[in-house]
């Protein structure tokens, strides 16, 4: 099959390599319908991350299952099926308090840019889709692999409910400064006190530091980019009264009930998606978005 | 009067000082029925946070309204009153979101341990009782002020609710191992996972490390111990999964509430208090707490 391969910090190639093959016999194999580059993937790209050896990349899908293991019950071939970027059984107590990504058996599910992906824990990671997905329901769909269900995972984590005050913190801000001057123009908007819930979506120490401090007393910080260098000061949270919650989004928690809203035409998270190439051009892709010239982009195997 | 003065670190003298005055139309004066000697005195008293020139000491009280200044409007002299350490005009956004510890007007009530006390914001700050307390209720009554209300807070915090499993890490503990033995004890009596809600009551990197670290993904750690030298990495954090809050207890959230389980025999937090000295005791006091041959000691003018 085809499948993107990242030789090095802005190598990515798309190369033939072997069909993946059922390891366990909780496996599922899919036909990948769509798939697409994650900011973190370009991490990877832009060598922030350590690239040992050359490896398989991407861990966001919508897929049409083709095989399962012997011990898979409820997912069938031929359905149409989401699942997470880490593999979760649904039945551990992670799982069942909805921290799907800390699952006790979870699994990284690595090399959905390809043609075919092999996902472990097939029966508690996937989601069917009820038919096969319109044309256009496709890249809602994907988007609720990660992007989506990243987001909806931080306002979940930051309480945010109607008539909350809310500031995310991250790229395309409406409150154009940064540092002490963003904290103050979050304050003069709030009553002088700060939002009710911030969303922390970079995961650097000036986020982090922003975020606590646009945050009023009582109010809640959700941080889902991953920490980099990011030390807080535990006094200084003390005397914030803010409560603070991040990790990986446990997507699977989610994802039945984002479906539903896609299918339903409720919500519409694949505009985020503004360049769609295909799977072959996948050096295109990280190119496109390492020179912002497109936010994030779908690939069609 | 005669008040508690802390003359320098290990030197606690009861003193001949001038009655307070209203200094502000919103305060009270208040006629001490009783007040204690706290774990946060212990820190002045030892040496661990640095005391520039001798002070007045103590914030914890019961007392009898004796005058209130020319705005205090639902306050009256003759009311027995509790406080927080914290004075707060409960009206600001803070204190209306029940973070009176925060409020925008605070101001630390200091210099309880004495028969007479300034109390500002008196009709924000002061709770009044219903009527005078009978002598057994004395003690419970006065633990509200800080040690119930602080326990009650991080309970709050910690989203302590019936059926959850609890782990506090603190003095008193029934898994007496600590550091990763700690951990590993609360992890075996809890599914392998982890606590879903842990108080860290003591305020050091280490109880920090092991508070979070006994805390299943998705649970709650509230820290109510004032934090020294602790930083907490922001990575270990969220691949926990474990949500933080901590803060000075806002106390006067939950009096009029822990003020009606005490009149009613629900609560008896003032078992916490296994001496009872008279105010010029206060030395022997401190002495008794710093030995370790009192828990909490209680004062009486």
């Amino acid at each position: 099959m085809r499948a993107t391969i990242i030789a090095k910090p802005g190598d990515i190639r798309v190369e033939n390599v072997p069909d993946p093959e059922i390891v366990q016999p909780t496996d599922a194999i899919l036909g990948i319908v769509a798939t697409c580059v994650c900011g973190s993937d370009l991490r990877d790209y832009r060598g922030i991350n350590p690239v040992d050896e050359p490896h398989p990349i991407g861990h966001e899908y919508l897929g049409v299952v083709e095989e399962v293991g012997g011990e898979v019950a409820s997912i069938k071939p031929g359905q149409f099926v989401i699942g997470s970027f880490f593999a979760s059984d649904n039945t551990c107590p992670n799982c069942h308090a909805g921290y799907h990504t800390s699952c006790l058996h979870r699994e990284f599910v690595g090399g959905a840019q390809a043609e075919y992906l092999r996902v472990p824990l097939a029966d508690g990671t996937l989601v069917a889709l009820p038919e096969e997905p319109h044309e256009e329901q496709v890249a809602s769909l994907l988007a609720c692999s990660d992007v989506m269900g990243t987001g909806w995972y931080a306002a979940v984590a930051a309480e945010v409910n109607p008539g909350v005050t809310v500031a995310v913190v991250g790229d395309g801000a409406v409150v154009t400064e940064r540092g002490e001057e963003g904290i103050t123009r979050i304050r003069e908007l709030t009553e002088g006190v700060g939002a009710d819930s911030v969303l922390e979506c970079v995961g650097t120490a000036e986020s982090m530091r922003q975020a606590l401090r646009s945050t009023r007393p009582g109010g809640n910080v959700a941080f889902v980019g991953v920490p980099h260098d990011v030390q807080i000061d535990g006094q200084e949270l003390f005397y914030s009264h803010v409560a603070l919650r991040g990790g990986p989004a446990p997507v699977r928690a989610f994802l039945r009930e984002l479906i539903d809203h896609v299918l339903a035409g409720r919500i519409n998270p694949g505009k985020v998606f503004d360049l769609t190439l295909p799977l072959d051009e996948a050096a295109e892709a990280y190119r496109a978005m390492d020179e912002r010239r497109a936010i994030k982009v779908l690939l069609r195997p």
